[in-house]
């Protein structure tokens, strides 16, 4: 463990090299944008990274009494190959409305899958009680600065690949915000990296947690509205340690619409033939407003049902017809 | 090491579970059809298992000097990942003609990546001249027995997956064969889990070395043509340990041809999403004549290149343009 909450990158990326991809940056359309495609990362996401760092530097004493995470999924996956690596038991808490593509591949991965009696809020409240109850360490999937150290291994890996593209010109990164530890970690991984960047924070006008709070106003306040960027529901903890690096490290925190995240999706399909999920396709959503001569979209994750074309496919013609 | 040149699945298993995923089996179509989704494994292939008990069974003492691979791609990639978990240095030769994608996630892992000085049989020949020349390990695509028991995990897997499916009936697993180490593999996998199938090992037309062989013909007399089943092309090593295993193994090797490998590309594609390569997709287009009540593909490897719907296309295209 760090000493003192310090979000030590570098020992992060020592510890977890040898487990996870670099993964492509590849440009898209015309124009200077860039998708930095940790889709493609193993398990299909960033959470792997902060649950490597995590799981990788926890006592066998730790270890021994096993992992309780609450997750929509993907830091669940994170965390229960994490644990497979390190030969720990992981159980995981999911949201009723878990994408059963997640939940086949925490089973798949061992983990102890259980349905919470409710949205993201409530797993992760279930979760924690269960922690308690079995004198388990309960991950974070943001609130912890080794997750938050795990995830900026990403912004240390983009700055060395911002670094050997050539042409000079304001660089602009589009990162999805949920919790905020990837935006936090990716910020702080870019300045140790040397990149000098202009950070977005993007998030769905669904669950704007971070917006209103980054723009002055009070998070408590917000209503959240189903979206179908399942990763990105869910209220972000009192106290956590991302209120405060978000702020620090975002230059700008926007929202994009539920359709702007459709057409994103459909976009990215048609022309690079990856499918991504929603709450990765906030990125490049709003990176197609971007006005830097560099724009730079973090695909933070891949795990989209199989339908969900079909399914955007279906809510846009509902859509039509209600007009 | 295994003692004797036994193709131990169970040890394979038991070294390499914790870094591989259990891939999923999902319902294709109706009637029956089921597909073992390897391309969804860490790298996106099957190759990933060989390699993994491979070079986790290696003496430190072999590690220290690194270890050579020559690959059309996915086998190295497997490689690759395998020395960064163990620690050692990889070099990969890959033919000239490599798909870009694989190339770059080559590179990506660290390796060191040697374009040959033509196909894949040429790359064979210059990665064994160099581990001979370095004093290096090499690390053969399917002539190797821990390999090949590597392969055999996901034969244990799939047994345990098929024995949870209800119903009676003739079951056939369909597989892609290059080298033969996973048809090898998933037999004796199947075996040893118990599973009472037909075992048909699928190759493409243009390079049906094993279906010569196995129909009492000379493979020497094969003469391969161009296919867009890259992980598929090359003659396999005369005195190969899968010869034998391939004959026992397999109750049938069948063709199918390049216009079959594109239609299964797409119906895949527009059905479930998921863009498989072309080398995969044999198992899927062989599967489709099957008779079985029950008929299994294994998808080996999903590392298709962006732009294979499109390639496919304009070939479609320029057949029926000379037709």
């Amino acid at each position: 463990m760090t000493a003192g909450g310090l979000v030590d990158i570098a020992a992060a990326e020592k510890r977890i090299r040898r487990h996870i991809l670099v993964t492509p940056l590849i440009g898209w359309q015309e124009g200077g944008t860039w998708l930095k495609c940790e889709n493609e990362q193993l398990t299909g996401s960033f959470k792997l990274r902060g649950a490597l760092n995590k799981i990788l530097g926890c006592t066998e004493a730790e270890l021994k009494t096993g992992v309780v995470a609450a997750s929509a999924g993907n830091h669940g996956i994170g965390v229960s190959l994490a644990c497979q690596i390190a030969g720990c038991h992981a159980a995981v808490v999911v949201p009723r409305q878990v994408v059963q593509r997640k939940r086949r591949a925490l089973e798949r991965l061992g983990a102890e899958v259980i349905l919470a009696n409710g949205d993201y809020a409530v797993a992760e409240r279930e979760g924690r009680a269960l922690a308690a109850e079995r004198g388990a360490l309960f991950v974070s999937p943001y609130n912890d600065p080794e997750v938050v150290a795990g995830q900026g291994t990403l912004g240390l890996e983009l700055a060395r690949q911002l670094a050997a593209l050539k042409g000079e010109g304001r660089t602009e990164v589009y990162v999805p915000v949920s919790g905020g530890g990837l935006l936090a970690g990716v910020g702080m991984g870019l300045r140790l990296g040397g990149a000098q960047v202009r950070l977005i924070g993007v998030q769905t006008e669904s669950a704007p947690y971070f917006h209103r709070f980054f723009h002055g106003g009070d998070p408590s306040t917000v209503v959240e509205v189903p979206t179908m960027a399942d990763g990105l529901a869910g209220a972000v903890e009192e106290g956590s340690i991302t209120w405060e690096l978000v702020r620090q490290m975002a230059d700008d925190i926007v929202l994009v619409s539920e359709a702007e995240i459709a057409a994103a999706i459909v976009e990215l399909h048609r022309s690079t033939n990856m499918l991504v999920e929603p709450s990765a396709a906030v990125a490049a959503a709003a990176c197609k407003r971007g006005v830097g001569r560099r724009r730079i979209a973090v695909l933070s994750g891949g795990n989209a049902g199989a339908d969900l074309l079909e399914r955007i496919g279906t809510a846009s013609q509902g859509d039509s017809g209600r007009s």
